[in-house]
C-alpha cells in the first residue's frame, strides 16, 4: 500500500471516529484521559524500553546531544505526562457550551453552541511527550487527531499510542480517535496536510523551516506562529524599576522561547539615564547587545545591522534602539514585530491605552514581562500552540481554539412572513 | 503596467490605509458612512447615467434579462443603499471591545480586545449595490477593502466608488480604505486571491462555480458557503400544525435562496397522516415532489434518485424521504446536508436536544423555519455572507466575523519567576 492510500485510510477512520466522539459526553472523555494515565503508569517499563530503542537508533545515526535529550523519556517526564492527563481531565469541557441565547423580535431565540472542529493533524519533532499532550487536548475538545511525530521517536510514540488506545477502550470510545502515523516516510506529512475531506486543521510544532513548508503547502488552515520577535518599549514615562525588571526578565528568564524579548526600544528622553543600567544588567548576565547609533553613543556595544531588527535570536543577544517616543516605537513594532507579543513600560494612561490599541500583535502588554504570553499564564489551562494569525485563533491556543461555534435557534413554530 | 503590478499597487495602498483606519475612532467611521450616503443622494443622476452605460453595454452584449435586472440601479435600490449606510452607521462598533478581562494568580490582568482583520477582498457579480453594502461593513469593522465587481457593472461601481471616496475625504480618512478594481481583466481576481501579504480574507459573493474556483486557488482564507442543502425533519412527536407551517414556509417563502429547504424528512410513524397534507400544500403551490419509495407508497410523486439528496434545487422542487426516526434523520442530514441550516419539528425535549447537539451544521433549529438563517433575523444587524466552514466565522457573518481578537495584558511590573 502506498503512503497516500495509508494516510487516506487514517483520515477516513479519523473522520468517522470524530462523529462518534462529538456525541461523547464529558464523563466518557475524562474516563479515557484517566485510563490513559493509568496505562502509562502501568506500562512505564514498556515505554522506557521503546524509548531506549529510539535512543539507541538515534545514537547510531549520530543525532546531536540536544536532540537525544529532547527524545528521552525519563521518569520525571513520564510523571509530567501523567500529571498533564489529570490536569486536562480536570479542565472544563468546552463542547456544548451555549452563549448569547437571546430572543429576537420574531419570537425565535438565537444563540451559539460550541462544537469540536472535527479532525486535527499534529506534526511535531523529537519530543515524544507531545504525543500525550496533543492527544489529550484534542480528545477533551471532542476532536479526533492524527499525530505525525519525528521518525527518531517512532518507537516511543507507538508505545504511547498503545496506552491511549487502552484509555479509549476503557471509556468505550473508538480507538481511531487518536492515531499515530506508523510510517516514517516523509510523504506522510504531504498527504496529511492536503486532505481537507478528512483533516480540518493542522497544528505544526517544530522549527521555523518545518512550519514554513507546512504553511506553504497545506490545503487546510494551519494554527501556527513562525517566530517570536517580541519587543519591550520603555516609554518616556516609564517607572525605572519596572522597566529594568521587565526588560531583564523578558530577555533572560529563558532564551530559547518564542515569547522572549529580541529587541528593546527606549524613549530618547530616558536613554541617558536607563541605558547604562540596562547594559550593566544584560552584560553581567552574558547578553550581547547590538545597538543603533544613538544607543552606541551612550553605551559600549556592537552596531545593529538592519537585519537585527527582524531577527529572532533565541539566545543571549539583544537588539537595542533609541526611539523618539511612542509613535516611533509603534511604527518600529508594527514594521518589525512578528506580531507575537509586545510590551510598553509606562505610567502614562493615555500612552498605554494608545499602545494597547495600535500595536497589531497577538498579545499586547502594559508593564508585564513578555514571558507571560503563554496558555497557562493566561488561564487557558493548557496550550496546543501559539498563533500569530488573525483568523480563527490568535495568541496562546487552548481548548477553545480547537473548537468552533454553531448557531442554534429555538422556536415555537415561527415562520418568516 | 500589467495586472499583477496593478493589483499589488492596490494591495499596498490598502495595507497602508488599513493601518490608519485601525486607529480611526467610531465617530470618524460613522462620519464617512453618512457622508457617503449624502454623496449618493446628491450624485443620484450621475449614478443613474453611469448605470445606464452599463445597461446599454449589457444589452449590446446580449446579457439575459435576469442579469440586466440585477444590474439596474433604480431609485428604490439607490434609496435602499442610502438607508443601508444609515443602518451600518447606527450599529455598534465592534472594534476595541474588551471582554473577559480577569486577574490571574500572577497579578496580571488578561483579556481580549476585538480588532479589525486588516484588508478584505470582495469578489462579486452583477449587483452594484454590493459595492456599498460590502464597503460599509468593512469600513465600520475597521478593515480596508478591495472590491472586484462584475465587468458588466464597472461604470456603476466606479461611480459608487467616487461617492465613497467623497465620504472618506469628509471624515479625513485615506481614500484607499475602499478601492474598486478598475480593470475588467480576469487576471485581477487571480492576483487578488493570491497576495497574502496585502489581503487577509476573501469574501466571494456569487454562483457556486465562482466560489469553488476562488476557494481552490486562494492563498488566504475564504469566508463562504458553496450551497444550501437545508433539511426539515418532521419528528415522530411533531406538532402537525407547526410541521406543516414550517415545511411550507421553508420551501416556498422564496425559492432561489440558500436557506430554503431542499429535502423534507418525515418520521415513518407520522408519514401516513402528514404526507398527504404536505403533498396537497406543496402541489397547490406548484412545487414538484420527488420521493423515496416509502413516500411514493403514500402520495403520488416522481421517484427521487440518489443525486436528489445532494441537489440544491433553488426552485420549486422538493426531495421527500421517510425515515425510521431521529437517528436515521441525523445520519441523512450529516451525510447529505451542506452544513448550512437544518431543522427538527418536535415537541419532545430529549429528541430536540439530541438534534441540536448532533447535527453538524452552521445553524441548527427546533420548530422554526430554515428561512430564519440570516444575519438580520439573528440580530447581527448586517450580513456580509454566510459561512459553512468551521474556521473563524460560521453561519451568517456580520461585523464581528470581519474582526479578530488580540490578548491584552495589564500589569504593574510583573515578571515571570
Amino acid at each position: 500500500m502506498n503512503v497516500t492510500e495509508y494516510m487516506n485510510g487514517l483520515g477516513q477512520a479519523a473522520r468517522s471516529a470524530s462523529k462518534q466522539l462529538a456525541r461523547a459526553n464529558t464523563g466518557m472523555k475524562n474516563r479515557a484521559l484517566l485510563a490513559t494515565a493509568e496505562a502509562i503508569e502501568s506500562e512505564r517499563d514498556t515505554l522506557k524500553r521503546a524509548n531506549a530503542r529510539d535512543l539507541d537508533a538515534g545514537r547510531t545515526k549520530g543525532l546531536e546531544a540536544a536532540m537525544l535529550d529532547r527524545l528521552e523519556l525519563t521518569d520525571a517526564r513520564i510523571d509530567t505526562m501523567i500529571e498533564g492527563l489529570y490536569q486536562v481531565a480536570a479542565l472544563a469541557d468546552p463542547v456544548g457550551g451555549i452563549t448569547d441565547l437571546n430572543f429576537r423580535p420574531s419570537g425565535i431565540q438565537v444563540g451559539k453552541m460550541r462544537v469540536p472542529l472535527g479532525v486535527i493533524g499534529i506534526i511535531y519533532e523529537s519530543r515524544p511527550n507531545v504525543t500525550i499532550e496533543a492527544a489529550s487536548l484534542c480528545l477533551k475538545s471532542g476532536n479526533a487527531v492524527i499525530l505525525r511525530g519525528g521518525s527518531e521517536a517512532i518507537q516511543s510514540n507507538q508505545a504511547l499510542a498503545a496506552c491511549i488506545r487502552t484509555g479509549l477502550k476503557a471509556a468505550d470510545l473508538p480507538e481511531s480517535i487518536v492515531q499515530v502515523v506508523e510510517t516514517t516516510d516523509r510523504e506522510a506529512v504531504g498527504a496529511l496536510i492536503t486532505m481537507p475531506e478528512y483533516v480540518d486543521v493542522i497544528v505544526p510544532r517544530g522549527g521555523k523551516g518545518l512550519i514554513e513548508r507546512i504553511s506553504r503547502d497545506a490545503r487546510v488552515p494551519v494554527i501556527k506562529h513562525l517566530d517570536g520577535i517580541c519587543h519591550v518599549y520603555i516609554d518616556d514615562q516609564a517607572d525605572a524599576d519596572k522597566a529594568l525588571a521587565i526588560a531583564v526578565n523578558a530577555k533572560t528568564h529563558r532564551y530559547g522561547v518564542c515569547n522572549a524579548m529580541e529587541t528593546l526600544l527606549v524613549a530618547e528622553s530616558r536613554a541617558e539615564e536607563l541605558l547604562p543600567q540596562l547594559a550593566d544588567a544584560f552584560v553581567s548576565r552574558g547578553v550581547e547587545l547590538r545597538g543603533c547609533q544613538k544607543t552606541r553613543a551612550l553605551i559600549d556595544c556592537a552596531a545593529a545591522a538592519e537585519e537585527d531588527w527582524s531577527t529572532e535570536y533565541l539566545g543571549p543577544v539583544l537588539a537595542v534602539r533609541v526611539v523618539a517616543g511612542l509613535d516611533e516605537a509603534i511604527d518600529h513594532i508594527n514594521t518589525y514585530s512578528s506580531q507575537h507579543t509586545d510590551c510598553i513600560v509606562t505610567e502614562n494612561y493615555t500612552l498605554g491605552r494608545r499602545f494597547l490599541t495600535e500595536v497589531d500583535s497577538a498579545s499586547v502588554m502594559i508593564n508585564a514581562s513578555t514571558r507571560f504570553a503563554d496558555g497557562f499564564e493566561y488561564g487557558l489551562g493548557a496550550e496546543i500552540g501559539i498563533s500569530t494569525d488573525k483568523i480563527h485563533a490568535r495568541g496562546p491556543v487552548g481548548l477553545e481554539g480547537l473548537t468552533s461555534q454553531k448557531y442554534i435557534v429555538l422556536g415555537d413554530g415561527q415562520i418568516r412572513e
